[in-house]
């Protein structure tokens, strides 16, 4: 089975979610000074925060297809189950952007992530699985303690945003600077494979 | 005719109608509770089934016209009519989570269901028809039951929605089950295929 | 320059277009029946019509460009122009639909399916132009009568509307119809290229 | 790394921006004369040119990729950070569009296009990095004379905005068709990179 359909509607579907989520950010009307603006701080720095999310999937999802060439019915589906989970983003981040760090929107949006990494595991295990014994992204991914420490963090976030969701809120944000690094390791790896 | 536009648009089209779905999910200013996301249950469910759905029409359009060659411009309509009925999702998909399980919301979301199933069937038979006796889909699909059988509990659920809501979405959520394994059939064939 | 990608960028614009104008269909709260159903009946009119004429232009544009190789920047320019008409589809089709068959919501539909006509045209003579002598699409096309017809019942339909918007109606369903019938005349040509 | 992924996922982003902006003409219900839609005019004329701009950028991402032969992570989040700054546009349309040309949402408008020739700034210079020297993409853009005018008008639009909006947009304007003219110094370099 070919791959590029997977590709081109993930891609699809993930420039739709990164683009909606933008459709919060609005002004009510007749309010035109700069203290408005003021008003969408909260709004904005969550859009900004789900935009990097979002990117670092699409950036990662990108690299993992990269070094797979069949595409299975479990993968498929393995893949639309990550993709179900980021199509949550939008809500999320609209509900803790309206709620100023409100503690359960907090913990809801800490929840997704939660979701969406174990999506991304379970998808990267089916293509493992398909790929078999020396599988390349295996080895890519080596010991893989990114996506080892991501879903810790989510998973510590959610009860900590009902003692400070500043907390949680940091969390978030060491989670995402931790994957704003490019994945050298699949990009290495790949590198090598197309020299030989 | 190629048919890489033809994927193209429609993996475009499925993708925005599997995530403006996702829209209909909003919670009131100053609701940031965990009751107030209990109250966004019924849309939420609505939106799973939904999602469910629209990605198993991408799933089996995606290994339909793995095994087409050749488009025309019949076959381009009959996949527009698809999309139209597919198009509807969002509407009745929010309707219905809007309703708690009203009775003619159910009953029009099983009728958008059983026009978009009978739109599949038209496109199917265009591509049949297209490849001549011996045609790769033809043999692939089979006596296809699934095909047969799910028309049918959509038409019965229509009108068992005026007696009970939970017997549609029973019914609906049965159809969805029986089609989330993968069509291993098409599957099957092409494998042989590209064995041969 | 490749048209791969403004291929992908139309096909991307006219999928979202084509599925954003369902958001307009909106059933309000607490509305369940089916009278309430009945209400959305012009909306759903003017959005089945509006679906047929996006599909009609992706239809050609596929046609059009399938017969194109080079693509310069007055192309791209002509075609973006076509789009920006197509753009404000969504925005004439609800404004139809929101006010039943109004005279001037009619006639300002009508001149935007004009403008879009012109854009079209415009969009031909850059690709016919860039051709040259013997040009695939200009042979495909021929005398054009249907691409003549159209500009001339839309700008009929304008005036007529303020009479009875039933006739500017009549005239967008009549030569809706007229398209319908997919364009064999380019994919005669088509085809006798590829076999020779 | 294949750039394939990359251009479609941006053309997703673009189209979808380029798409969304027109959901802010809106029509009050029963408001079907030719006033109501007078009344649009604001709003319409800053649909028109964020529309312009974002398809400026569109198909000056287009070029400048299509002397791009390899994509690095940086040249991914560099592309990523300029789609950040795109995607704002939609807000900062609506948000001029429902103030006439009040002065802070002007400079604010101005602003997101000052980050947004920051951000295709800091890409074109990611890929003339990776490309070394005797860059394709440096030899095409030469001296840059529009990339660097550009940012200064801006620049300048955003005090200006306070003293008249008027200035400020004249100088949106003036970019703009600055830009309309398609850029032929990479396109004279590409075709005849072609010849050789």
């Amino acid at each position: 089975m070919e791959k590029n359909r997977l590709e081109a509607f993930s891609d699809g579907v993930m420039a739709i979610i990164i683009t909606i989520m933008v459709l919060e950010l609005k002004v009510p009307p007749h309010a035109d000074g700069l203290a408005d603006l003021k008003e969408l701080l909260p709004v904005f720095l969550s859009y900004v925060l789900s935009f990097i999310y979002v990117g670092i999937y699409w950036n990662n999802h990108h690299h993992m297809f990269h070094s797979t060439k069949h595409v299975t019915g479990g993968i498929l589906w393995a893949n639309l189950h990550l993709l179900f989970w980021l199509s949550l983003f939008p809500f999320t981040t609209a509900w803790v952007g309206a709620n100023h760090l409100a503690p359960t929107p907090t913990a809801v949006y800490g929840f997704v992530l939660l979701m969406a990494a174990i999506a991304y595991y379970i998808l990267q295990h089916a293509i493992i699985a398909q790929q078999g014994s020396g599988s390349l992204l295996a080895t890519a991914i080596g010991r893989d303690w990114k996506g080892k420490i991501s879903p810790i963090c989510y998973l510590a976030a959610i009860p900590l945003a009902f003692l400070s969701p500043w907390i949680s809120n940091g969390l978030f944000i060491f989670v995402a600077i931790l994957w704003l690094v490019p994945d050298r390791r699949i990009e290495r790896v790949l590198v090598q494979r197309d020299k030989v």
